[in-house]
């Protein structure tokens, strides 16, 4: 089936759509309806007459016009009776959010899904069971009322709803919005090969991420050959269920998966260059990098950090994750000293200007003359945050607002003035919200001006290193097909 | 010398006291006006009549009574003339915050720095130089205005001032407190071992946080003595620089130091039951699970999650870092299956009971059915918050303080009904300062009431796994000598 018209339906009918907003996650008909989706809306409860101000109707047979789209989200023992009346009614796609299959390792959930098979094959096309389904906010298809509907270039595929869930908010959080996001859970007809296929394919995509639980060897095989096709184009951020004993057990239980061998996963993607990722927020994390740096030659970084125990323990983390800080020579120290004329400031790299860096052109000045050195491929900031905190914030020497622009206008200024890859780290480590949100502020606003800025040290460190292997693994690829 | 008076001034005078609050770190003496200190202070400033209020002295001598306490914040050529002033005066300690010696690696600096040690030798005991000296809220010194005079019994020896700083505000911004900390800075006369020595033996202390830049050969084989000696009776938490290449170059720059293998210092570590930790967080984190917990039989954890993405992913994180996850009994699994009777709940270690998690009795008696296997040591409740605060707190289910009181209440609950070491992770990933505010508020509550509390899996898991390590070597080391 052409899948972009799964995407774009005239008209979506929930079956199960409730009357009022629920604490579970069946809110698809609010979600719709906030989302201000442009088709028509089709309630199906056969208790009421109208949900949220729509006429509703007791099964989908009574829906007059045609249907492009059903969501079933009713119990799993109508489960069957609702598609056949969709299969009647020749709607060509239906999401099933009803668990209690294949996954549950029962005969009666075993039973079902083979009956579910059955009767589909050949007669209509099925999302679910075990899932959320689409989130599509250009054609405005969200599944939660809180989902924002403006678009963006990120693709997503999840074997599970709750990490569906979890990444768009994490995502937009972050000012990253979606083309396509789709739910597949236990994946009985459309699965996660086919939407990335598809993906691969849509214009509207830039990047895609996929969350696997497991699949069986022939799919596995598959999905490898699409992520190597797509990942020329496209970066694949993998995230893999089964790292751990208890990851493996649990996927078995959550959809049926089993999960194989991590290290087998591990090997394909090194093959087929998907960007493996631990979770969510790293993969929005690999995004920004990659969004704001199309070209990195390496992984040497100049490091410019406040303060002494700072600066080591900069140096410390990102040299033992994978950057490599080369030592500056004695002339561009002494340069670097000239300027800033403070002592405690050192310059060995990482570089501590100390206190001379509450003046914007020392700062400036110290970026340039590391972007001029040959032997560096990156520049990175680092602000620790918390003492500045009291000293700028709570003691009046400046106001929220004014902080966060300074700062903004600091990150900007000298992604202008420098040419190397330019990226941030700003954070905080006691618990002070107040403080989260200025820094927040402060991250999203510098990331749209295109500075990758991030909440730790770590998290910066692994974005950039995997930005390196896409990147170079790419490269590769490009020169041996030539 | 007898370190107790050291920490008990009965006067303290500060030269190079600024008439006003400045953007760098030389606000000692407004701090201890905060800190509202109960001795006699005495500002030294000859260009002013009066600083913060109190009379000002154009020089040491010049004061009239007895001083025991002078902090030198003065710049690098005028040290020595200060330190004679100070001897003629008689004054039994000096901190000299002033940098620029040893550690510049200059020729000037490592002469003033020889001219200081002689002059100093049998004279008076120096702190310092380069460093921030003493917080000691229970006799109200404090290095910065923000700082609490609230007291605890936290002991920290800092080689770095910032980090002091930044460890004391981790600390007390989770509701931990100091006995005492002391940033030693290059050491010249008193060093860490000293304040080690000292706090091993002080009552008031009952754990105890090392930050190291590097040692000579003989201070390191002390070093671990008195580690070996003190980590029988009270945790010693080190935070060693030079974990990477460019870690040991910056402590170079920084104090001077000579880090060192890292590998050997890891093994000291581990032969002497020091902890190893790599930032401050860690160090907190560990705290809470040492104060918290004090006993703890081994790693098999029973861990409780909800939503299925989720708990595989729990899983995952968990038992890759060290923790293990035993699989339950089917008859177990049944047990809490029938309690729970949701489709989707499952419960194989990490147990999903789903959205029957909303009444608080299930999640009660899920927990106290794992509190009774007896393959199991430890209890973990892992929360992740991002759908929960659309669901309930910005759709108006509940209001934030009734959220927190709610999920506070189920954690003490918990603890009340479990035997079993209980312990929580309670976090979002998304960036929402203000769910981050709530968060922060039922960690800090939990901990309160003897509930560990963590941020993030990954945090909870080390924090678990070091305290097991350090009360397993413990034990083997009591066996050993009886």
């Amino acid at each position: 089936m052409n899948l972009e018209s799964l995407f774009n339906p005239r008209s979506i009918a929930v079956v199960g759509a409730s009357t009022r907003e629920t604490l579970n996650i069946n809110v698809f008909f609010p979600a719709l309806v906030n989302a201000k989706f442009q088709g028509r809306l089709y309630p199906v409860n056969h208790n009421a007459d109208e949900v949220f101000g729509y006429p509703a109707y007791p099964s989908v047979r009574d829906i007059p016009g045609p249907v492009d789209y059903v969501i079933i989200a009713i119990p799993r023992d109508h489960v069957m009776s609702v598609l056949k009346d969709c299969i009647f009614k020749k709607v060509p796609v239906a999401h099933i959010f009803t668990a209690g299959f294949d996954e549950t390792h029962t005969p009666e959930g075993k039973k079902l899904n083979k009956e579910l098979g059955e009767l589909i094959a050949g007669r209509i096309r099925v999302i679910g069971p075990n899932c959320v389904g689409i989130y599509c906010p250009a054609s405005r298809m969200a599944f939660l009322p809180q989902q924002t509907t403006r678009a963006g270039n990120i693709g997503f595929i999840s074997q599970s709803g709750g990490h569906s869930s979890l990444f768009i908010e994490t995502a937009t959080s972050q000012g990253l919005y979606f083309s396509k996001a789709v739910s597949v859970g236990n994946a009985l007809d459309l699965g996660t090969n086919d939407f990335l296929e598809y993906m691969g394919d849509d214009p509207d995509t830039q990047i895609i991420g996929v969350y696997v639980e497991g699949m069986t060897d022939g799919q596995g095989r598959r999905f490898f050959e699409l992520v190597g096709k797509t990942s020329q184009e496209k970066p694949v951020m993998l995230m893999k269920a089964g790292r751990g004993e208890a990851g493996r057990r649990a996927a078995a239980s959550h959809t049926g998966s089993m999960a194989g061998s991590y290290a087998l996963w591990e090997s394909m993607a090194k093959q087929t260059n998907a960007v493996m990722v631990n979770d969510y927020t790293e993969m929005a994390d690999f995004i920004w990098a990659y969004k704001c740096v199309s070209h990195l030659s390496g992984l040497r970084a100049a490091v410019v950090c406040g303060g002494g125990g700072n600066s080591v323990w900069c140096g410390d983390t990102l040299s033992s994750l994978g950057l490599i800080l080369p030592p500056l020579s004695r002339q561009t120290q002494k340069q670097i000293l000239e300027l800033t004329d403070i002592v405690g400031t050192f310059a060995p790299n990482p570089i501590d200007p100390n206190f001379s860096m509450f003046d914007p052109e020392v700062h400036y000045r110290v970026l340039e003359i590391l972007d001029a050195q040959e032997n560096i491929d990156l520049l990175i900031n680092v602000g620790v945050f918390d003492f500045m905190y009291h000293t700028i914030i709570t003691s009046g020497f400046a106001t929220r607002e004014a902080f966060v622009q300074e700062q903004v206008q600091r990150l900007a200024e000298i992604r202008k003035r420098v040419k190397k890859p330019f990226i941030c780290v700003s954070f905080h480590v006691s618990e002070n919200a107040d403080m989260t949100e200025i820094l927040n502020q402060v991250r999203q606003e510098a990331r749209n001006l295109g500075v990758p800025c991030y909440s730790s040290m770590e998290r910066m460190t692994h974005a950039v290193c995997r930005l390196y292997t896409y990147l170079q693994r790419r490269s590769d690829k490009q020169i041996n097909r030539q």
